[in-house]
């Protein structure tokens, strides 16, 4: 049966890398992914993506030049394609995100957090 | 700011009907969207849409013509275009879509359960 049922806690468990997306689904060219947020990621943006930032576990805040939004768990927020961003975390935060295939981890900066490759789980 | 936080718990509260599905949010084409299932929807499937279930609360039975697939809180399926389903909830349950904005809920069924329009939250 090619549909699986996929339960967040159980997936979350399967791994422990922080600001590492793990591909979890794909629907309509956009993928579900599952990532650990821990400490200040870096400020970017994605020219041509949308993103939403779910949480599922945990609270962080997302820093945005014109004010920050703090967000815990069962809250969420798209941040539209072009606005900088910057997810912070004081304490370790179960995150689901909702973006295109095509999306980078960190848009349009390349440092020693650019994943180029997903794993799936 | 055009980002705005959502919080799942409350804009729950903010309705009551069933199989009546709210837009919470829009990117990259897709919709994020509410729902609370009970009891049985019809049979349908959506020839050009891949559709996302979260359960957010409570739990449901996602029929499929080959199998089903019980979900709980924290749990999804993505059930692939073409796919026909249906879903069935015994108690009241708490649903996120993530679906094509123009996803019609019934698919390529029309009844007294399909909505043309939605209401946005």
């Amino acid at each position: 049966m090619s549909v699986r049922r996929v339960d967040l806690a159980e997936t979350f468990a399967r791994f422990h890398e922080q600001w590492s997306p793990k591909v979890v689904g794909e629907l309509n060219g956009q993928m579900v992914k599952l990532v650990r947020f821990q400490g200040e990621f870096v400020w970017h943006k994605h020219d041509h993506e949308d993103e939403m930032f779910l949480v599922i576990d945990g609270a962080f805040r997302m820093e945005l030049r014109d004010g920050n939004i703090e967000l815990s768990a069962g809250q969420f927020v798209i941040v539209p394609r072009g606005v900088e961003h910057r997810p912070v975390a004081e304490r370790e935060c179960q995150v689901m995100l909702f973006e295109p295939a095509t999306t980078l981890n960190t848009g349009d900066v390349r440092n020693e957090r650019t994943l180029d490759r997903l794993e799936r789980l």
